[in-house]
């Protein structure tokens, strides 16, 4: 038997621009599945594409609506291809409604000079931090590995202004399974919502628009491999029902991969 | 006369979701237009549709190609409106050519529970801070007062890594015009590359994808007016060509109205 994660974002070809793919009961959200899936399967749309140049840099997903368990289609167009450049608009959609809709770009990629700006924070190591006790209270969460270093999920719904949003955890496909773009960029969005770590209240949220820029390429992906990464999310604004979060993941070897944000409605 | 923003933002409507716009040479860059301006151009055609829902609350534009000087065409469509929300699609065109891709979400917002989690760093006030000497190496930063509280454009080419490529400045419109949701756009795009303040190397540059997350509302915006905004920007990660930059803007009021991201191709 694969990996869930596989099966999760499998698409078939209907033609050259256009897929069909179905949600995955293993990453079952409370409604709909877990948005980290859903944009993986996004981006899938566009890796699995014949003209597809380069590899993924950037990618911002919009979720228009909760996906409904079934099928879905997803169409992703290289609207516009440069010499070492690609520009992808993507949309997936259920019967004749839209459910995300999507922007990509892909690069050829060069060696240059190159450096770090934001240093991985030292934290215990992963085998150092205790998992979590119980099973997820819902099912995608089963998927992950996640070993809370600061910041984790609520013990008790006390409700007060806890000050400070951050969160910093050690993650990994659960069972581990190879680091690619795809499972990068579910491991994006892997962060509980940072109100409920402010607030200590479980106030409903939800996921509007996620952006991920990828700094790492296939074969530091490759040398990554199943090991752990360390996933570090702050909001910086809480106002009129939509906080922001912005958030970075470190591999083992503390180079960054990724950095990612996302802007999220709250219900107070 | 108007103010050159507004001539520049100014759209002709040629059928509900079609605009026609043109590029202003107060706003020309090296090769085509500042891509704040540009951004802003996108935002202008859905704040003009007439099935708006709302106030922006994010945008994310990719810059395909350079913007020949003259006419271009704009698209924006509603693909999904809920109750309170909007999704839209955004896509500029000059002859066949697809020049810009974009998404946006507006939303009515409400009063809800808010807090800032990103303080507004102490700097000199704006009156203190000295403006450059001499008139922008390109026209468009003639249009924006920009007075650099910290890490200000390099006065010597010397090619050293600094080590860091944060910069703060007061800035705002020049002439100073009432802040509105298409100027505070193209404010989130006017720090100079991140690699010129890191490097002190002018190598070549080009924005790939800006997304915006607009925390204030209409009413905020209006109470800000001619004010300045601080503004703050620093890459997290330079790697094989492309560099990411995260940036915030505050009112005087040290309220956060913007957060905002890109990342940028860079030759080296």
């Amino acid at each position: 038997m694969g990996h869930a994660f596989d099966d999760a974002v499998a698409l078939t070809p209907l033609d050259e621009n256009r897929s069909q793919g179905h949600t995955s009961p293993a990453y079952a959200n409370m409604v709909g599945p877990f948005g980290g899936i859903t944009a993986a399967q996004a981006l899938s749309a566009v890796l699995r594409h014949p003209q597809l140049l380069g590899e993924p840099v950037s990618l911002t997903v919009n979720f228009c609506a909760a996906v409904a368990d079934g099928d879905f289609a997803v169409t992703a167009r290289p609207v516009r291809t440069n010499r070492s450049t690609q520009h992808w608009v993507i949309e997936m959609t259920q019967g004749d409604a839209t459910v995300l809709t999507a922007t990509a770009f892909t690069a050829l990629r060069r060696d240059t000079w190159g450096a770090g700006e934001h240093a991985m924070p030292a934290v215990a190591a992963p085998a150092e931090v205790d998992l979590p006790r119980g099973p997820g209270r819902v099912e995608w969460i089963n998927r992950y590995e996640m070993r809370f270093a600061e910041g984790g999920f609520p013990t008790a719904w006390d409700g007060a202004d806890h000050g400070v949003s951050r969160t910093r955890l050690w993650l990994r496909d659960q069972p581990p399974r190879p680091l690619d773009f795809a499972s990068l960029t579910a491991l994006s969005d892997v962060f509980f919502p940072r109100i409920w770590r402010r607030r200590a209240r479980p106030v409903p949220i939800g996921t509007v628009s996620m952006t991920v820029y990828f700094h790492a390429g296939a074969e530091q992906l490759k040398a990554t491999g199943t090991g752990y990464l360390l996933g570090q999310a702050q909001a910086q604004a809480f106002q009129k029902g939509y906080f922001d979060q912005t958030a970075q993941l470190w591999n083992e070897a503390a180079e960054l991969l990724v950095t990612t944000h996302q802007i999220v409605y709250y219900k107070e």
